[in-house]
């Protein structure tokens, strides 16, 4: 296979422009500060802890933006191989004018002002939005975000609801609910209504997507309100549920979203497969890792019992994407769903790109989102993935099957933009 | 590695007339009728289904086999960047003339009338056979079938269990085992006779294997008969099993079956890890998946216990392809055995075959099977396989280990044909 | 991607001399004594066996080794597709000038003892670590090993702790241990006396790391020694164990092991995923296999409570690479270390080292260590995983993301050599 059709393809899949489906954008501050807000990102805090930086260091209450870059900068030369530094540099060079290497104790500080004078431009908002295509953001919101202030047209919202399902049982989201709802909750009918509430002001704010991470043992499956109706009365006088109690609120909750989902004709994200806080002492946000041992059977009810949602699916591990793969395959509300977190580097993403295009029909493949905290990372998180899509589509089908180019280039468009706007559109 | 090389080796052995070591053809109808039979196979239902297509559209009872073909067409664009679509267009291209790249609402009519005239011809299923160069094809039969009216030396009978080990406890299949071998059933010892009689029926007919495929938590182990003698003894009388008794009634008649094995000399063909009806409103035969979750530690004590018994083994996922091929390291009696279904597209058949043709003796490799339902099949997906052993054999032996050329098309020769007469002959 | 740029790649890694940091050379007798040696290494003669050549027939008592060899080598021909026998292959060609592809009962007796004319020089052992480019040696040693006679800063001692952990419960350990520390072991703090002294014996003789295989279920956490005291007094008073009161047993053993890591600062290698006997029937060290449904998540309180221990971790197959990959990343103290067994082939190293090397910090991945049990291994072993690292140096970080030749090479020599003497030295 020539390196130049691969190159031709790339660049006829880099002029497309975007809509990216799953972000963790603030739309209040979208776009970087400084350089810290950059090298801030976990995966630069936990690589450099990984690689012996101690947590206390990183996390000093008090230390300014610069002074954080300043001491991550020595311990980048461990990260140098890694994917995410591969990340980190394209984003230098792209908008800070970087033109080395590496980053590295003599020129970083250069490079820090460089930075702060690009970043600190009054429209670089706007400048990062089109440098990297970025036609639309989806948000990662609070169930009690009160969605003013910003373009939602631009910066979707997208309800998310890991709280909902699995801190009920801690009053203060019990709190917070009743607050966004205007709601007493004393009955467990008084929650339904205040879920049901959500989605009316989610979707009046035109949102597109109801969210979940879910970990690896979750099983969702109908339990009536019934069952958990004392558990909530017994919340609200203060007590604690046992563990078996609180599965079973969680999986009610998850329940209750399912079937709002079918209401508000919202597509159901469901990230799988995450234990939080496995390594208790770990930098913030990157402390999550797993347990493989999960299967999407667990899901097997979900998928019968909802028919009319579509279940956008991410899997945490690429020992799970055949799974994905064969369940998107054989399921018509079954989606896959991206390249998440662990399985987010170039050869998990070539070998599960590589297999879901074979075998998924076209139209339920979204290929690709960024998962970014700050603007500045969609462009080389999407160009990785670009240049990873542009070799599949070369290797498989123009050299494999024999297609021509221009028909390589439909099925990538498809994959990066077509299925996001047919999946999450209205 | 050059692509000149690959497809040399390519080109010889695709002149290597074949045995096809599983199929699920009916000898009494083994080639195809219409178009409709051929994109009536489940991959196209299933997958059109997965697209959008309403399962009472696609088996609306009473619709002619052209009705069925144009309502699936419109959804087959969904589909084209399938391994699957690619058999289709290949099969067109090959048997019916077909000239374009793809099924169109606009081509259609005439594709499926020129393949009437194909199909209609009185001698092509010896065409078919031929130009796929199938010297012989195995079956997938009912315990009770006749063996009655077809060649066995062409068509080669294999003895199907999963209704004895898994549906014994319905009546209806009492009966049928009762009637196939003109026993009464009362006795656990009339079932045991009753079984011994299928083995002589079916390798007095020319069998070469006994087959059975099992859900991915199955353990066979040796159950006395004194312990299920109660169990079918209550059948007997119409009472029901619970779980637990008829999961050991499952594991007492598996186990005679590998007993009957050892007597019979035939290989016994495990096909494991689908769980059955999981899609429960899917089309016919698109309902399958699986929990991966499993292990061939499972089976430790069945192949300790006989070894004079060949297992070909086939896995569904390529996440237990490894323990495949561990056990075929190192058991005497474990043979990996073709790319199974989920795992049967090209992404995944080369990376299982390049590490089974790295680590496994190579006489304990069988390359392909079909698992056709008509024999129109054969053609495309040993391609395929083809395609993929060539690539292997050419990058791992030729360029990296400095084989000839002449040596990696015998490896290639072997894995293809030789293993299976090796194995499955007598 | 260049062929010559891989090629040339591979060359500047082959010329680094090397650290191997596991093995299991036995000191005394680190270089093979004949072909028998060489040919009798666990890889060949069970894959022989699992070929179809009868057990008895390669361990009849009494055989010379080179009847055994004569025996062995008509089921090579079997073996000729194997990465295990490329090993064998190039051990010959490099060392006994053998010239043919394939050894055959034509050629082997020339073969046999042309090898014993190079292994019979008095000076092949340095010559073979020599043209082997080793340098130093870790080795596999019982914990009553005298760790006397040959020269530890050569070959240097490493505790191996599977006795310890797994059969205190046999007498014979128990006396073992006693006698090695000329204890009396009738209190648990006699036990904690005692392991200490293994570690302060193997300390003073230049240990370099404790180390375990473990089986696939084992979860290590705190036991107190109050828990398992009673159990200790059972054993002394010649009782049996149930087996959660082993299972305890082992698990505090372990963690005392893991608190002397700490006092004595040695790496804890943690090879994980093994289950001893699987095939009760196979020949000498052919008989271990193993269950897939393991996890890393196992280890999380080990890991959350040994901060300061490292833990250089080996998985059996290729389905836990990732959660290893993951683990490396988030938890300071994993690190990923080889390529070990069932996953030491060609094609599951390409694809380990490919998402290990994109993901994990450069400075936690130890690329390859040979687990030879004579030193002839080392080549061919090592130049296997060098051409691939080669390979994935080229396309992932000079092709794909512009790296000089240089900065891939000396990327490659961390991962060979430099991780080894920061991770395991002192
Ligand atoms: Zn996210
Ligand atoms: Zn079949
Ligand atoms: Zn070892």
């Amino acid at each position: 296979m020539s390196d130049s059709l691969q190159q031709r393809l790339f660049q006829e899949l880099e002029a497309l422009p975007l809509i990216d489906p799953h972000t963790h954008i603030n739309p209040h501050a979208a776009a970087s500060k400084s350089l810290g807000d950059i090298m801030g990102y976990h995966y630069y805090t936990e690589l450099a802890h990984s690689a012996g930086l101690a947590k206390n260091k990183i996390e000093e209450p008090g230390i300014s933006p610069k002074e954080k870059v300043g001491r991550l900068v020595p311990k980048l030369s461990a990260l140098e191989n890694t994917a995410q530094y591969a990340w980190l540099i394209e984003i230098c060079r792209e908008f800070f004018n970087f033109e080395d290497d590496r980053i590295t104790t003599e020129n970083w500080e250069n490079l820090y002002d460089q930075a702060d004078k690009v970043l600190g431009q009054s429209d670089w908002e706007q400048q990062v939005l089109k440098k990297s295509g970025l036609e639309q953001v989806y948000l990662t919101n609070d169930f009690d975000d009160p969605l003013e202030g910003f373009d939602t047209s631009l910066y979707v919202p997208c309800l998310r609801t890991d709280d909902l399902v699995f801190h009920l049982t801690k009053s203060d989201v019990r709190e917070r609910l009743s607050k966004a709802t205007n709601r007493d909750l004393g009955s467990i009918e008084d929650l339904q209504a205040a879920i049901r509430d959500l989605f009316t002001h989610f979707t009046k704010n035109g949102a597109r997507a109801c969210a979940i991470s879910l970990p690896p043992d979750f099983s969702p499956t109908l339990v009536p309100s019934g069952t958990v109706a004392p558990y909530w009365s017994q919340l609200g006088r203060g007590e604690k549920l046992n563990e078996a109690e609180a599965a079973q609120l969680s999986q009610f909750v998850f329940w209750q979203l399912a079937e709002n989902c079918v209401v508000f004709e919202l597509p159901f994200d469901l990230m799988i497969g995450v234990n939080r806080r496995v390594y208790e002492n770990g930098v913030f946000q990157g402390q999550d890792l797993y347990d493989k041992r999960t299967s999407l059977i667990q899901y097997r009810d979900l998928f019968n019992s909802f028919p009319q949602v579509t279940f956008p699916i991410s899997v945490l591990t690429s020992t799970s994407n055949q799974e994905l793969v064969s369940y998107s395959w054989i399921f018509p509300n079954v989606i896959a769903n991206g390249h998440w977190w662990y399985s987010n580097t170039p050869p998990y993403i070539e070998q599960d790109c590589r297999t879901r295009l074979t075998a998924i029909p076209q139209t339920k493949y979204v290929g690709y989102y960024s998962d970014m905290y700050k603007l500045e990372f969609a462009l080389p998180k999407f160009r990785m993935y670009r240049r990873i899509l542009a070799k599949v589509l070369a290797q498989e089908f123009v050299v494999d099957r024999g297609w021509s180019e221009k028909r390589a280039v439909e099925l990538g468009h498809l994959i990066l933009r077509g299925n996001v706007e047919t999946i999450f559109g209205r």
